[in-house]
């Protein structure tokens, strides 16, 4: 017998992986979670039905939600990841001698769960590292708690469907605003520019009306992902994501890196014609 | 009735499309061809049941195997297209006002015809432009008629397997050589980071081989291509993609492009690390 998923990227479109196994099967009071085998990409963490991340690919994902941010921030010693239970941007965040304290706001435990127990390169500094710190909390409620507080905020959610809804809307934006510190640096993951660009001018819009002066979206490919190119949006208020690059910073911290270089920091801002144009009918984002 | 059609990237991934209709099946000397008409995609031609180009992606491949080259070259007047029989190659090459010759040399005229009949948007400039020759010959024979004589030779071929085998070698690379004049510049379709690393490390090492002193390899996104993400080589002596990159050539055209920018230009030599470590096993990709 021969077992295939495939996740459906839009009604008409799909990504097919032959499985091994199937690890877990569970549902949370908030979606259905499993864990799959697959030949070619390792363990998946479906959610929902749709790939949140795979042992193969996760690396472009979690290194281009993080560094980037991390990179241009003059001093990141506090961060904020709302979702990513997986642990995967916590894994990153740490690397940065920087960082002092690494909050993880998840709002479903199981995911913290299934991740510690199906990825452990994923999960490993959610324990054990004094730095890190595990909530687990709705994202929004937790930001009202903490005025003035972050230095980055990432925001590493599933898409706009489901629990994550909230978190592409300008409220939601505003009360990260508040939340970060004045030079503070907000990054979102902000979906394909081959299938939601109607997604990114809007989020473009919701970001600029809370408040951010400055927002930049960049991309890398992700291959399990829908059109296999994904796009984060980096957003602060008087900040520039290529003339305040700390590139100096990097070098200790290179040799751990499979896909983010200086040059993909640089490259990674520079958008194709067809998203820059999308984006530029409200506002610039030259780069 | 539901009907799907899946390309296997690897035996254990594809990609699955939704299909209007079968629009047309053949059966040429050299490969099967088909021509479906898929929800998301349009007009998806297939050469052995792989996916050659689709209507709503294919101007970003044929953007970035035409452009980079070209505004690199001081003045592109010959051009040669190996393959590429859809005609999409030869459409952005005579974009350029410096081009007074765009030769097509395809091995399988069905290809050619099937493109005629369905891919109007591709094969427009195929008839009736007085700067275009297309030959239905085999490229490798062709080449060895023609010494000194091209300013830029694009390989636009197929998947290293079947018809196409020869072109990723390096006695095909020193035919290449030897058609160009001095200042040519090769540029070749070199697959996938992400499933054919090796092949790229082989092509470059091939190159090198065959007399090609600065060679690199650039990138871009392909949703319907394996992994999503697509890589191309260029090859010359001498010369740099970026320091001589003659962007103020670029004006007039840009307004008719979707995907290519000057950024763009500059960001697709930027490569991930992974792919960067495997080719500077070798030599030095850095730009």
């Amino acid at each position: 017998m021969e077992l295939w998923y495939t996740e459906h990227h839009t009604p008409n479109t799909g990504l097919t992986l032959k499985v091994r196994q199937t690890l877990y099967v569970g549902k949370s009071g908030y979606q259905s979670i499993e864990v799959l085998d697959t030949v070619d990409y390792g363990r998946v963490l479906l959610l929902d039905g749709l790939v949140m991340t795979t042992d193969r690919d996760e690396y472009i994902y979690h290194e281009m939600i993080t560094h980037p941010a991390l990179f241009v921030h003059q001093k990141p010693e506090n961060v904020l990841v709302i979702g990513g239970g997986d642990g995967g941007a916590i894994r990153e965040t740490v690397k940065h001698p920087e960082v002092s304290k690494a909050v993880l706001c998840e709002i479903d435990p199981m995911v913290v769960d299934v991740s510690r127990r199906f990825f452990p390169g994923l999960s490993a500094e959610l324990e054990g590292n004094p730095r890190v710190e595990v909530n687990i909390q709705d994202g929004i409620r937790f930001l009202e708690s903490c005025s003035g507080r972050w230095d980055v905020i990432m925001v590493d959610s599933t898409d706009p469907v489901g629990p994550a809804t909230g978190l592409f809307e300008e409220d939601f934006f505003r009360k990260c605003a508040n939340a970060l510190r004045p030079e503070g640096i907000l990054v979102a993951q902000s979906e394909s520019p081959f299938y939601h660009l109607e997604l990114q001018v809007k989020m473009k819009r919701a970001l600029c009306a809370a408040g951010f002066s400055s927002v930049y979206f960049y991309t890398a490919p992700v291959p399990t992902y829908p059109g296999g190119f994904w796009s984060w949006v980096m957003a602060g208020r008087d900040y520039h994501p290529l003339k305040d690059f700390h590139e100096d910073r990097l070098e200790g911290l290179a040799s751990g890196l499979r896909y983010y270089t200086p040059d993909i920091h640089r490259a990674a801002f520079c958008l194709p014609a067809f998203m820059k144009k999308a984006l530029e009918r409200d506002e610039d984002n030259q780069v």
